[in-house]
C-alpha cells in the first residue's frame, strides 16, 4: 500500500481504520509494502478489473453519512463486476481526504466497508492517500470469472430479449427529493432518500452468465445504459407496461407529485442489471432469479431499427444519458 | 473502461487520446465495456499491483508542461513495480479533469504515455474520468513477478549493505528552483528543473531481484524512505562521504549557493532504489548493474542501534521525511 507513513495521522488511518480490512491477506504485506500481491491462482478462471471514482458535489453530498459514501463507492464497482459475470475477489482504495474528515468519519466508512467486504467476500489490497480539498473516493476492484466465458456490454442478436432486476427510478426520486425539487409524506421521503443513499449491486450477473449474451449494469438511467449498449448497430423496441417499478413508485406517479416516468427512465442510478438474452435462455434466466429471489422482468426485444422505442406513448423528447462527466 | 460516453467531449477524449495505450489488447475491449480482463497466463509468474496518484499544487505546478505529468504519474508507479522486482505489465488510468484541460494538453500527455509504454513494454487496460476542479491523475499499475519471489521492503539482516541507484537530490535541487528559492546559472537551473519535471524510474529491481533482501524507491527522500525500510527495527550506519552525487551537485554545494547536502538527503523524489543485500551477493550486483550500466553506490550497512547514523557529521536536526499527505 502506497501510504505515506511518517505522519502520526495517517499511520492512524492506516493503522485503525485501514487494515483491518485487508482480513489478513498474506499479498497485502499488512500494508507496510509499496505495492501488494495479488494471490490468484486459480487456473480455471481470470481476473476483471474495474475502477470508479466518487466525487463530493457530483456523485454524493458533503454532508452524507459516510456509511452511504462506502456504501456508493462499492456499489459502483461491484454492480460492474457482477455485470461481467464475474465474483468479487479483492479491491484497491484511493481516498482523496479534505481536512474536515475526522476519526468519527473514518470509522463510520470503514466498518461499512467491511461488512460490504463481508456480505460479498472481498478484501482490500492496498491503496493510496492524498490530501484533497474536495472528497473523492476512487476504487479498483478485481473480480474472477470463468476463463473460457467472455461478455462484451454490446454483442447480442436481433429478437434478443431485454430484461432487467429490480425496479426502475427508486434512486432518481430519492435524489431530487434531497435536491429539494420534490417532496413527498415523511415516510415516502424516508424510503427514497434510502434507496438513493444506499444502493446495492444485483449479484445475479454471475449466476446466468453462461446463459446472456450482454449486460451492463445501470448507472445513468435504464436509457443511457441501454442506448451505451446498443452502441449505434440495434435498437430497442420497449414495453412501457412492462417497465418494473415498485409499489410506492407507481402510486407517487399516478398522484402527480411532479415525478414523470420519462424522468426516472432518463437517468439515475438504479445499479440493477439490463441483460440481453437469446429467447432460449428466457426459462433459464428467470428459474435462476427466482432460486435467488431476485426480480427479473422481460421489458423488450432488440429491433434492427435504431433508437429506443416505445410500444406506447412516452413524453422523451430529447433521450439523453445522465452524465458524470459534463 | 469505465468512461461516461455519452458526451461528445469525453468520447473524444477516449477515442482520440486513450484509444490508441491499449495497443490493440482484446482484454481491454477496445475500451467499450465498463470493465477488463486482466490478460496474465503465466503459471510462473504472479502479478503485482500498485497505485499512486499526483495532484495539482502538491505534486506539480499547475501550468507544468502535460509531459512531465505524464512522466510523473509512470515513473512514480514504475519505480514501485520496479522495486518490487517485478516487471510493468499493465495499468490502469484515473483522471479528474479541470475545466482547463484542452485537447492540446491530451495530446502532449497521451503522446508521452505512448512513448513511455513502448520503452518499457506496458498497456493501458483501462480506466475512469471525472470532472473535478483540481487536476488530479491516478494510476494503478500491474506488474508481473516469478511465483516463488517474495520481497518485503522491511525484511533484511544485521551488517547487510544498504545501497543506492543513482545519484542523490537533483530533483529536490530542481524544486526549490522552481519554487525561486534559489537559483543558480541558466544552464544549472535548466539541468536541475529537467531532473525535477522529467524523473525516470531505475529499472535495475527486476534484474537483481533474485539477490537483494529488500528494496524501496525513493520517492520521499533517502533519508525518508530508509526509515521506512528500517522499521523502527534496526538502525543505518552511512557513509557520509559515499552519498552518489552528480558532479553538477558537488559544485553546488562547494560554490554554497544555500543548497546543504543535509537537506538533499531529507527529501525529494529521485526514484532511484534503495537496496539492501547481503555481503554475499555485493559482486552479483554490481556485475548486473555495470551490464546495464546503472551506477549502484553501496552508502552504509544495517546496524543494530535504532536510528539513521552518518559515520561525519551532518546537520540534520529533525530528520523528518517529505510528506505529500500533510
Amino acid at each position: 500500500m502506497k501510504l505515506l507513513k511518517s505522519n502520526l495521522s495517517e499511520k492512524l488511518i492506516i493503522n485503525k481504520y485501514l487494515k483491518k480490512l485487508n482480513f489478513k491477506n498474506k499479498g497485502t504485506f499488512d500494508f507496510e509494502n509499496d505495492g501488494a500481491y495479488l494471490d490468484f491462482n486459480n487456473k480455471n478462471y481470470k481476473l476483471t478489473v474495474t475502477t470508479d471514482s466518487i466525487s463530493e458535489n457530483i456523485d454524493f453530498f458533503s454532508n452524507d453519512d459516510p456509511k452511504s459514501i462506502a456504501q456508493k463507492i462499492t456499489t459502483v464497482n461491484l454492480s460492474d463486476i457482477f455485470a461481467m459475470g464475474a465474483l468479487p475477489h479483492s479491491y484497491l482504495l484511493n481516498l482523496y481526504l479534505p481536512n474536515h474528515i475526522n476519526e468519527n468519519w473514518l470509522n463510520l466508512f470503514s466498518n461499512q466497508l467491511k461488512k460490504i467486504q463481508n456480505k460479498y467476500g472481498f478484501y482490500l489490497l492496498g491503496g493510496d492517500l492524498s490530501k484533497s480539498n474536495k472528497l473523492i473516493v476512487s476504487a479498483t476492484f478485481f473480480g474472477s470469472i470463468k476463463k473460457k466465458l467472455e461478455l462484451f456490454q454490446n454483442k447480442f442478436d436481433l429478437n434478443d430479449d431485454i430484461l432487467v432486476t429490480g425496479n426502475i427510478g427508486e434512486s432518481k426520486i430519492g435524489l431530487e427529493i434531497l435536491k429539494k425539487n420534490n417532496s413527498l409524506s415523511i415516510n415516502l421521503n424516508q424510503y427514497f432518500i434510502k434507496k438513493y443513499l444506499y444502493p446495492t449491486p444485483c449479484k445475479l450477473g454471475p449466476l446466468i452468465a453462461n446463459y446472456v449474451n450482454s449486460m451492463k449494469d445501470i448507472s445513468d438511467g435504464l436509457i443511457g445504459d441501454l442506448i451505451d449498449m446498443l452502441n449505434d448497430k440495434y435498437g430497442a423496441l420497449i414495453n412501457v407496461n412492462k417497465i418494473p417499478l415498485s409499489v410506492k413508485t407507481k402510486k407517487i406517479l399516478n398522484n402527480k407529485n411532479n415525478f414523470r416516468l420519462e424522468d426516472l427512465l432518463n437517468a439515475g442510478d438504479d445499479y440493477g442489471l439490463i441483460i440481453i438474452s437469446s429467447k432460449k435462455n428466457r426459462n433459464k434466466i428467470f428459474n435462476i432469479a427466482n432460486k435467488n429471489n431476485i426480480n427479473v422482468t422481460l421489458i423488450g426485444k432488440i429491433i434492427s431499427e435504431k433508437g429506443i422505442h416505445f410500444d406506447s406513448h412516452l413524453n422523451i423528447k430529447n433521450i439523453k444519458k445522465f452524465d458524470h462527466f459534463f
